[in-house]
């Protein structure tokens, strides 16, 4: 019989293909005394032999699949295996301790992880603790006799099911196979949520119990519309679905045709449609789905990707990368946020017991002007290059804006008067991120060029709620009374000011949302690229007074999330 | 000359004394080896009988000074010293491990630490692992022949020099000779600002280096109006002094003298002024203060000071104890606030990244409703001896409010028929501690009896700012605009439905706020005992119709802290 699971929708479209157990196998063992080390020895060996071999294989075809990039992290984990340093001393713990093999890696391979993890001034050695414990797995699975899942392998379609998916799982993905996946955890805005949508994979997400109601090879039908995954369906169910992923494709095909249009509503009132990049290489897939802007660059990627702070050339060179690549159209980047769930292996920062409540983005460019002062000379001299706008995360109070703001002015005259060309109109605007600076968004509207309403920040302090802890999910409510009422006040505010309101968080792309952002007179949606020619689909069935009206009662009129979303329901169907 | 040190007012008044500095000495050591262990157990043997004899002095001056229960510290103490099992173990590895008595010290007791520590199904022994952390330390003075502090043996007039206090010290400190006392870290929440106002000692918090900067015996002047400190003062600024603290003296008195007085501003209108107790015995201080009413009753001492959850009985006593004592007047309690940074040791809860935005408050208690409707019993059943208010902590939705009034029913309504006598007239209200709650004050206003606005965590959530963390602790801003607004969108939305608001953080007591509060009609302040005659004799001078305009100015005109702060000066200087 058919089972049904329920999850969170996580990335838009059907599948249905064979299920890919993505699950660690029990790779625990019991340390026993051996007679014969020679013979012991030789089961190492041989472990080692058939792991090289399968990294080889690996190796090969990730470079086919995934490109040469990928493949280097299985030729760093062939290094590893080929080093006689290690493997002499589990050969030599095996021989003096008479202990089994499986005990013998365990202990050495500990030691060597133990050795990098605490090069904690070297990022890049801290990084080869990853590698030795990957490595240390693959050769246990022989010596045990179990699979190792390696999905670079996988030469068929396959739904993947996970607990979780890690960044580095999903590297390992070769698009072509993978026709869906499904996982136990996470929610709309974790890793491998964000990730599907990148790659424009149907996913679920946060299913509870995935990994334990799928078996491996049975037929998965993944909905990740409406969340629904079907496990051994019958053929009716089948035929049902593949109609179900005919429509959508029909609809993916009419929505393609929108990528050159502008993003107006059904009376005629014109928005921006922007992307949320991660990196320059970012851009390709933004402009290719049609955005009209970069609502949001976040160039926490220049700092993290690095084993110290990123240069103001290499800054600037991203930055220039991105404006030029967008070719006219805004790029606004968002300035160093660090801190909360963010840290940096050259940068230490406090222990603190709510590093979300702590210090992080703008707090730690204004104490350390000397990196801020870096990356506003980098930006500076990239807007020459394209349109290029500035933002600051974190604003709480008028005087942190000023505060930055005046430094930027002072690197901006500072590299005026060195003759270096800077653009004339930057536009310097802010987040609005913090429930303090939304309730005095009219006094910043005076000083900020406009606003970017980051909502998942936003929504987690105005509820008190972290929106990463499973225990106050229920809180992360986007469509609650309250925080609407604080939207309305900062964009009321900016456009009694003549500035403009963009959003840059998950809420900018969620069809729900949308209409309620419209009557609200959102002016720019910044989203995941692949959400866009949707929203702009959205967008053109909406008249914009009757999405007034509806933003009126929700704000005005409803009580709960419930009552908003009926009420979104009622305007719309 | 003169140094004059800068810190942050905790506690009203002025003091001179000599500095007592009570400050940890430097307690490390080598291990070494050693030739001659009898010699090396006659060591450990003379330390542990002048560590019994230096705690029999203490346990008699505890005694006398402090009360018996401040005593038995030490006899606990003094039993851990007679514990053969312990010295005997001491003794043995000095003679085995022929190492000096420090490191057999060590070794020994940081295995007791570890074993009481890890009982966790055990209160009473996870404490004792305090204790024996207390002893060891002493123990070890006596062999290190370094001085421990011991504040009980203090006999003469100080001012008390520390890092920061603790609980436990602040339990040792005599206030016959304590007259006022300043440290290096913590700010105007911290449990020693706190405990400095409710004992009534003048004292500065936050001073940076005050033990670095103070030699013991130094004489040292407290002024805890300014926050100012003067070591090694001249005899004119002695004199200067003895004259403010003459001054202040008088103004208390003057004070006094409004205790059964009603709170009424200078044009005639009436407001109520409470207290924030956190044990019944706290009432007394209260009523001595002139408290009208409790506005916070803190339940969480009766979850704190137990080993298992406390009955439903032993609540009914503690409340009932509290109505009783107040004799009529209000006393408002806050149902369970646990989670955040208080834990209890037999309620596991989870490991949270940040649990001040987690699982804590009425976001337990409608999870654990076992727990919850214990509380709800008892509190009803108190409600017959009094005037009892209850009040739900971090309510976010309108859902969650009548969730939890819902149970608050059901509970009520079985205790009636079960011929229970239960008051008719109880208020149900809540804290208004979230932005999100503020934000949508008006629809909450229709389901609440009344509102309390919890000021430290509504500043804290506006301002995405953990009000511990001294990196942002600049974003504590009780005055910001943004705040104000929230305050007087929570007044405004309970007055339009009939509805009281109360306020009961540290800001209802705080001279500058309480001009502004005024202006915004703010109906109940409760605060630390100790302030409310000071804010009756303050309110006695306000006018009504001069603080309104105040209070609009601030919250339509001002942009910062700063600005709030010097038009208040403008309104009532």
């Amino acid at each position: 019989m058919t089972k049904m699971l329920k999850g969170i929708a996580a990335s838009d479209g059907i599948a249905a293909a064979k299920a890919y157990m993505l699950v660690q196998p029990d790779l625990s063992f019991s340390e026993t005394k051996i007679d014969d080390p020679e013979a012991e020895i030789a089961r190492l060996n041989d472990a080692v032999a058939a792991s090289k071999k399968e990294l080889e294989v690996i190796k090969t075809k990730a470079a086919e699949n995934l490109g040469d990039e990928e493949a280097q992290v299985f030729e760093a984990h062939l290094t590893i295996l080929s080093d006689p340093e290690m493997l002499d001393q589990i050969s030599d713990k095996i021989k003096n301790d008479k202990v089994n093999a499986e005990a013998a890696v365990k202990s050495v391979t500990d030691m060597f992880i133990q050795m990098f993890e605490g090069m904690t001034d070297n990022a890049y050695m801290q990084e080869r603790a990853g590698d030795v414990r990957d490595v240390t797995k693959r050769l246990m699975s022989h010596l045990l006799g179990v699979t190792l899942p390696s999905p670079a392998l996988i030469n068929e379609e396959v739904v993947i099911v996970a607990h979780d998916l890690t960044p580095s799982d999903t590297a390992q993905l070769y698009r072509k196979y993978v026709k869906g996946f499904i996982t136990d955890i996470g929610g709309r805005t974790s890793h491998s949520a964000i990730m599907s949508r990148t790659l424009e994979i149907p996913a679920i997400v946060g299913s509870g119990s995935a990994t334990d109601d799928i078996k491996a090879d049975q037929t998965v039908i993944i909905d990740g519309i409406n969340g629904d995954a079907l496990v051994d369906p019958s053929d009716a169910e089948l035929k049902e679905y593949q109609q179900k992923a005919d429509d959508f494709a029909a609809q993916k095909a009419e929505w393609a045709q929108l990528k050159n249009e502008q993003s107006v509503t059904a009376d005629g009132k014109q928005v921006t449609l922007g992307a949320n990049i991660g990196t320059p290489k970012d851009v390709e897939g933004a402009t290719d789905n049609g955005a009209e802007a970069v609502g949001l660059f976040r160039s926490e990627f220049l700092y993290m990707d690095a084993s110290e702070l990123p240069s103001e050339d290499d800054q600037f060179e991203a930055y220039k990368q991105a404006v030029e690549g967008m070719n006219g159209k805004q790029v606004v980047v968002r300035t160093m946020d660090i801190g909360g769930d963010k840290k940096l292996p050259y940068l230490p920062l406090p222990e603190e017991q709510n590093p979300f409540l702590g210090y992080r983005a703008i707090r730690i460019s204004l104490d350390r002007q000397d990196i801020f002062r870096t990356q506003l000379r980098a930006l500076l001299r990239a807007s020459a290059y394209g349109r290029l706008a500035v933002m600051f995360p974190m604003i709480a109070t008028v005087k942190e804006f000023k505060d930055a703001k005046a430094v930027f002015e002072e690197e901006k005259a500072k590299l005026v008067a060195d003759g270096v060309k800077v653009s004339d109109d930057i536009e310097v605007g802010m987040m609005m991120e913090i429930p303090a600076a939304a309730m005095i968004a009219d006094k910043l509207a005076k000083y900020a060029d406009f606003f970017s309403i980051g909502t998942n920040d936003l929504i987690q302090y105005s509820m008190a709620a972290d929106r990463g802890n499973e225990h106050v999910s229920y809180l992360y409510q986007p469509y609650n009374p309250s925080l609407l009422r604080l939207i309305k006040n900062i964009i009321d505010a900016s456009h009694k000011e003549g500035k403009w309101t963009g959003m840059c968080g998950e809420m900018a792309g969620d069809q729900v949302a949308v209409p309620l952002l419209a009557g609200l007179g959102l002016n720019e949606y910044s989203m995941s690229a692949t959400s866009i020619l949707k929203t702009r689909s959205l967008l053109k069935k909406l008249d914009t007074n009757k999405m007034k009206e509806l933003a009126d009662k929700a704000v005005t009129e409803c009580e709960t999330t419930e009552e908003v979303v009926d009420l979104v329901h009622k305007y719309t169907d």
